[in-house]
């Protein structure tokens, strides 16, 4: 778990990051920036931080932001319990370069590595690099997990409805729900 | 309907557009951009660019431009044939103004009209001012027509799954479908 100090500063630098490259939050956005350290509380290396614009029964959008060499954990989105669909999701670069693996064929000599702490946890290797303007579409219950290149990277991700508690972590020690 | 000349300089000013906005396309994204002039004719006026991220059966991300007053025509998403709910989605401003109008209580000097010549096809009056940052959502089945300020608008559209032959417009001379 993160101090509130260091989560503010995180939630700032985001900000500051988006302003950056033009994309428009108001101050209430600003101030509701998600800081996901996904309970490993080592921010730097593994974390995300994201903005949800909206998530209604049908579709949602949010902004993804990552630092430089940030690692998002790899995870799924399973059928839900009632029976609906398990998430799909869009990710669009719009700045920098994420490298994005899923579950398929391994790719030899990947552009990066998971964090070396967790490689236990990572399971999926088929390679996907998207820079700005470049985007790939994950279909539900498929393992994923993705990293930003050097100068970090900002996602925009299209999806069906949002349920982070539905949401399975390869890695067991996560809790993706944010304090 | 537009010359190829006409369709192919709108496109080529809305790639510059969003260029300038740090938004970027691939070159296939670019030559697919869509110059949508309803078959009025009158695109300077009353027309809409977009380009499609993706649509998939769940939801749907556009990037719609709006140069300089240019006004897209009131019209709604009704349920779909098959029984589906009709369309839902959320407009979020990313560069200028956007004035939309929805059914509702009217609102007493809006900021702009539609346009002369049609007005005639316009019932919706009640006005939300979208500017950089800000976003409404859009209910199905519910009248709307919007148009950007003086320096015209970007606004990125998140919805359920889109299909442009089921909408319904207002003035009955609207042909959306693109040519």
């Amino acid at each position: 778990m993160q101090t509130k100090e260091v989560v503010q500063s995180f939630r700032e630098k985001t900000a500051h990051y988006l302003k950056q490259a033009n994309i428009v939050l108001t101050e209430k956005e600003k101030s509701s920036i998600e800081v996901a350290d996904f309970g490993l509380g080592r921010l730097e290396q593994v974390g995300l931080q994201l903005i949800t614009y909206v998530n209604t029964d049908r579709y949602c959008a949010k902004e993804l932001v990552l630092f430089p060499g940030q690692t998002c954990p790899e995870h799924k989105h399973p059928n839900r319990a009632n029976g609906d669909r398990g998430k799909q999701e869009t990710f669009r670069c719009r700045t920098g370069e994420v490298y994005l693996y899923v579950e398929g064929e391994k790719t030899e000599l990947p552009k990066v590595y998971p964090p070396e702490d967790d490689l236990q946890y990572y399971t999926a290797y088929k390679e996907i690099v998207l820079r700005a303007g470049e985007q790939y579409t994950i279909e539900p219950d498929t393992l994923h997990w993705f990293q930003a290149g050097e100068e970090g990277a900002i996602v925009s991700e299209f999806s069906s409805n949002s349920d982070d508690a539905s949401d399975i972590f390869t890695d067991t020690r996560i809790d993706r729900l944010p304090k």
